[in-house]
């Protein structure tokens, strides 16, 4: 982990950085994503995974154009943050057995690595702007509008389980 | 870390577990905010740090009132998804010499810090509802409105200096 190593002087240096750090992320969430969807147990949830899924593929493909479009190479670097938080999601893989409670705690899960996104694309999409990047700061908006869009379903899912307690 | 580890097996094991995951988090913090406020370069976002430092340590106090409501002891578990964005966020103190990047990062990562708990706590309020513990879920809701509104006034700032910038 370089976040702020000598290599960062400018608002460009931090942008390309958080950069690579996000797109970074973006890969271990496809990665982490199918032992998601074979754990959920509620269809909805599932299903909901899997759109995410696909949509994950696609930010990733977003940021490359970003890359290409700000003249940089897209790779991504080390991020102790995105690494601990799907070690957390990775453990509901683990010994849990009621399916309440195994699909509350992948919803929390899910949560975290959301909002994780969310404030690094709000970051980006500011610092793009300040950069006078207009091009790329609409392409990081797309995804941070998905990454919400996504956030608010799983709220309303995991809303719903407790309406379902409660009836 | 032992987040779904086979003493989670009701709704109550996840919620006093993650409870404790994010009374964990509120200790790692104030720790953590100390150097972020030295390094601060803004006096708005000194002071801004500043106020937070003693919002967080007012959160510590809530959550032993949670606990001690709940009937539960009073302790953290290791969090490695805390620790990895607190990782990053002392790196803040780092090797960043231009004062509006080291602004800028230090916005990033305290809002990584926030958006963590205000996922965290979002959870928690559900599942005190879901447990018709109301009195916990009052106490837990006023450390997620602070969360919320801190995040809040760092937008503003990072906003701001955008806008500074593009005067």
């Amino acid at each position: 982990m370089s976040l702020f190593s000598h290599d960062i002087k400018t608002m460009d240096d931090l942008f390309v950085h958080q950069l690579r750090d996000i797109y970074y992320a973006e890969k271990q969430i496809v990665n982490a994503l199918p032992e998601m969807i074979q754990k959920a147990q509620d269809p909805t949830l599932k299903q909901g995974f899997e759109t995410h899924l696909g949509e994950t593929k696609n930010h990733v493909k977003r940021l490359e154009e970003v890359f290409r479009l700000h003249g940089k190479e897209a790779k991504g670097v080390d991020c102790p943050a995105i690494d601990g938080i799907i070690e957390e999601a990775e453990d509901v893989a683990g010994e849990v057995e009621d399916k309440q409670v195994l699909d509350a705690a992948l919803i929390a899960a899910a949560q975290d690595v959301e909002h994780y996104e969310i404030t690094r694309y709000g970051s980006l999409v500011a610092w793009a702007k300040q950069l006078g990047r207009g091009d790329c700061a609409n392409l990081l908006q797309q995804n941070l509008e998905e990454e919400k869009a996504t956030d608010k379903k799983l709220t309303s899912l995991a809303e719903s389980a407790v309406n379902r307690k409660a009836a």
